[in-house]
């Protein structure tokens, strides 16, 4: 992925990185000397606002519902010679736009298909909420956006209910927005027909933030009021626990023994 | 989760970090921080190699079969005063390190329930393969351990049917070693019996190392020989897409829209 690319000019490339969750402490090493190396970046503004830029290096902010339209820009000007980063939150490969550059490229591999790419890892922001509430995520989880703009809700529903019905623990993330107002308490709707009323609701904003919030309620009492744009929901599954500790948070999480379907709670021995 | 602990010396307090998937560069700067404030170390042996440890740094290495013991050992050093760093390789919330210290705890919870404890997040197997085949990862997708040495093998097998069914890119963790050679193996029948031949399967050892190695068959051709237990296995969707590039790598990926079960290509336009 990092071949020399074929490019006229020779120098252009583009490097789509993630942030990581928001605290400077957790982006990558890595990402950090992709934003040093690069001169122009696009990106939702608030990521871009992460960044600690210098004056030779250029921004372009742009709306998260122009995805594409972004991930074409930054491609054509890496085929101009630039070096370009591309700045999401988090992990770029989860909900965010290393897909988009990818369908870019997809739609005119003529053009953009010799772009010298590549995408570094960062810390989605699932892991980022999960590690400040304990290790709900410690069994097998999934991870579903609620984002409706280019799915079908039907489906959506259907996720939801079939991850439910797997056990897995399951991340939401785009929970709600002022566009999508909805779908969020339809999705707690949905959930509560399948798994039982106690099982822990983690809603996790901000996490190693100053302004970190971390709630958990059961999902009797799942309030979709509690979230916003940027929070990510974590509903456990019927094994995830909650250890109160004096003078402390709770911790929630989810054993890495799972029971399943003959009902045993044995824990096999490790042979 | 970082309030004052208790403990009669005070001093004590177990951070449980992830290294990362194996690069330097892609642990994140807060657990090379908590590494350098750590006085002993726990973890799997080839996890605690990754880390440069000073001279008055003591590691304690042990099998991965002994996570329990491990992770109460741990907490008892804390206890005893200690600074200690707990290491996982990835994420420590991703079929890791940070919910066998929370089992631990949940089984003595007057032994263990003051010690201050901090779970620090980090870039986990699957985003580091996903990264360096393209975006795979890019769409709603779930993450199943094949281990199972603590829970039935028809659970694990309900779960692939169901994820699949649900149209989830699945990431398998641990998906064989010498003691569970035949697990991944059915894993890929269970699957063909669902998902398009084509889908493609990546093999993902030592994302973004020296020794790195992708490698993408279609599931028709998918083979268990090709992975180790240090090998993450990234199954497809229906609608995960390769692109061939002329002199570099396929990008394989999964858009971001959905066609559901309508039927219906046609991506909706963002409101």
């Amino acid at each position: 992925m990092s071949a020399q690319s074929s490019d006229a000019r020779g120098a252009g490339r583009l490097t789509v990185i993630g942030t990581g969750p928001g605290a400077p402490g957790q982006m990558t090493p890595d990402a950090q000397a992709a934003v040093e190396a690069s001169e122009l970046f696009f990106g939702y503004g608030p990521y871009l606002d992460r960044l600690a830029l210098k004056p030779h290096q250029q921004r372009i902010s742009s709306d998260n519902r122009e995805e594409l339209a972004r991930a074409s820009h930054a491609l054509e000007q890496a085929c101009a010679g630039h070096r370009v980063c591309m700045v999401s939150g988090g992990d770029p490969g989860v909900f965010a736009m290393a897909a988009a550059v990818c369908e870019a490229i997809d739609r005119d591999p003529q053009a953009f298909g010799h772009v010298e790419l590549e995408i570094l890892p960062g810390v989605t922001a699932m892991l980022a909420v999960a590690a400040r509430a304990g290790a709900p995520l410690g069994h097998d989880f999934c991870a579903i956006s609620l984002s409706d703009n280019l799915k079908p809700w039907p489906l959506i529903v259907r996720r939801l209910q079939l991850a439910a019905e797997a056990g897995l623990v399951i991340a939401l993330y785009n929970p709600i927005s002022r566009a999508r107002p909805w779908q969020l308490g339809e999705a707690f709707t949905t959930l509560r027909a399948v798994l039982p009323a106690t099982v822990p609701v983690i809603f996790g904003r901000a996490a190693g933030r100053p302004d970190e919030a971390i709630r958990v309620l059961p999902l009797s009492e799942a309030d979709p009021a509690l979230a916003d744009m940027a929070t990510c929901v974590i509903i456990g599954s019927a094994e995830t626990r909650i250890i109160a500790r004096p003078g402390q948070a709770d911790l929630v999480y989810t054993p890495r023994y799972a029971t399943g379907a003959q009902g045993s709670d044995q824990e096999k021995s490790a042979p």
